[in-house]
């Protein structure tokens, strides 16, 4: 198979999973269903899902097998982008080409489809009865992880540009929970703790990556093609990668990163290629 | 012990171990970790935490053993009041006597802070091991649990009075985390399944009590003894059950349920003592 074919194949995959893991838009309340459907199922890359997955599979374990924590790192996702949208952070109106959360449905009603995803997230895992995967989604998540990641963020906003205080950001903000998808996948594929290490250090290193590539196409691309306003870190006065390194070291060292991940690879005896693949894939990405 | 000596050893067991759990202040981001200590350590009477403790000791169980699910409550407590308070939600300057979380650290810091202790209850669960007790906080807090009853309490301000819908808010916004208070004391105490329906039935009743009586006192008492300001229900068009009712039946409603709660510990071949007495004691509150 390839890759674009294993992406759209898994995509469904988990689309189809995420659709099946929330409450009915009949359920009430209907408009809390109804909202949180509209921000999950939203044609949404499923990167960090698909990650999850291809770890797991270096392993031998099936897709399906890694879908719980596939899901739920990907819920978690979902609420961490209706909150960072809202009008008190970053007060954006559009998302994937569509208008945001509290757009459609209201602030308090966005606030509210945020925690219930994120409780979901949870309540997914918790039903999959293994806590080690619990462990790993609520500590990236947590005030030392995505939440830290997203504080720093929002106090940055026109502070002077720092190396320091970027890598904290990126680090917080994206590559901790990409490396939490990579290592749930592991965890389910029950890696030791020599492989989980190898694993953990490919998908830090491939969400530092990430994140700079984003910053460097929201200055790059249109807003076509990203779904949302290009530019809008510069108009936020988001502190970015480019902002304090410039543009050509910023496409430097997504290069260099995925160079390092693909490394970290290689001490493991397992097949490694689609992960391989997804690396190359994120670093050449135009959206 | 009497009661009120129980309740203030409890509380103070309960303090220590929120303080314990949560990371200190001067972990980055400082702000964060400063804004959640400020919404836990608050001088919160810490019912939910003594119920569950209290269920265990039904059990046999010491008070330190339900810890974590006591705290894990309380956690998850402490979020949705930061969130309710939000000026997008209820926004309420004044809680227990201290200016809320979003007046302190602005309202982004305070979305991010609930987010934060949301999932701060769930690591603390996670670390504790047993699935059974993430499930029941997970299934109580979301969708079809707390963040129904608050979006419906949302949307039924300024609402025509009406029975059903006063009791479906009741049930989700606070009975159904009351129970999960209890019911996650009877897990640790492994509770066979007629015991946990008696629990049940039990936190259930006791949690409907407690929100009409909230209801009450927010309309027959004073500023100074609530802590905020009272008859803010009435200010922000709040469908209550005394309005629904009326404040006679209101009155007798609160000692109904809590006479059945009562009746349904009858069975238990259990010391349930100190649940009776509780029961009793939320039934006379004056705050």
């Amino acid at each position: 198979m390839d890759l674009s074919t294993y992406l759209k194949y898994n995509q469904t995959l988990v689309d189809d999973a995420l659709k099946d893991c929330l409450p009915s838009k009949e359920t009430r309340p209907e408009s809390l269903h109804e909202a949180m459907h509209y921000c999950v199922l939203n044609g949404g890359k499923r990167i960090r899902p698909i990650l999850c997955i291809a770890a797991a599979e270096a392993f031998c374990i099936p897709a399906k097998q890694a879908l719980p924590p596939a899901v739920a790192v990907e819920l978690y996702h979902c609420s961490t982008l209706v909150h960072d949208d809202l009008p008190c952070m970053d007060d954006d109106d559009l998302r994937r080409g569509k208008p945001t959360c509290h757009v459609i449905f209201g602030p308090a009603n966005a606030v509210l489809t945020g925690d219930a995803l994120m409780i979901q997230a949870f309540q997914l895992l918790a039903e999959n009865g293994n806590s080690a995967l619990s462990l790993e989604l609520a500590k990236s998540a947590g005030s030392l992880g995505v939440i830290a990641g997203q504080m720093e963020d929002l106090a940055a906003e026109n502070k002077a540009p720092s190396a320091e205080l970027v890598e904290f950001i990126h680090m917080n903000k994206t590559a901790i929970l990409i490396r939490a998808a990579v290592r749930m996948g592991a965890i389910v594929g029950r890696a030791d703790p020599t492989e989980l290490a190898s694993l953990s250090a490919f998908g830090e290193k491939i969400g530092l990556a990430f994140q700079i590539a984003d910053d460097v196409l929201d200055e790059t691309s249109t807003d076509d093609i990203l779904g949302k306003p290009a530019g809008s870190d510069l108009e936020q006065h988001k502190l970015t990668y480019p902002a304090v390194h410039g543009m050509v070291e910023a496409k430097a060292k997504v290069k260099e990163l995925t160079r390092e991940a693909i490394a970290a690879l290689s001490p493991l005896s397992r097949n490694t290629e689609t992960l391989h693949a997804i690396a190359d894939h994120l670093m050449n990405r135009k959206y």
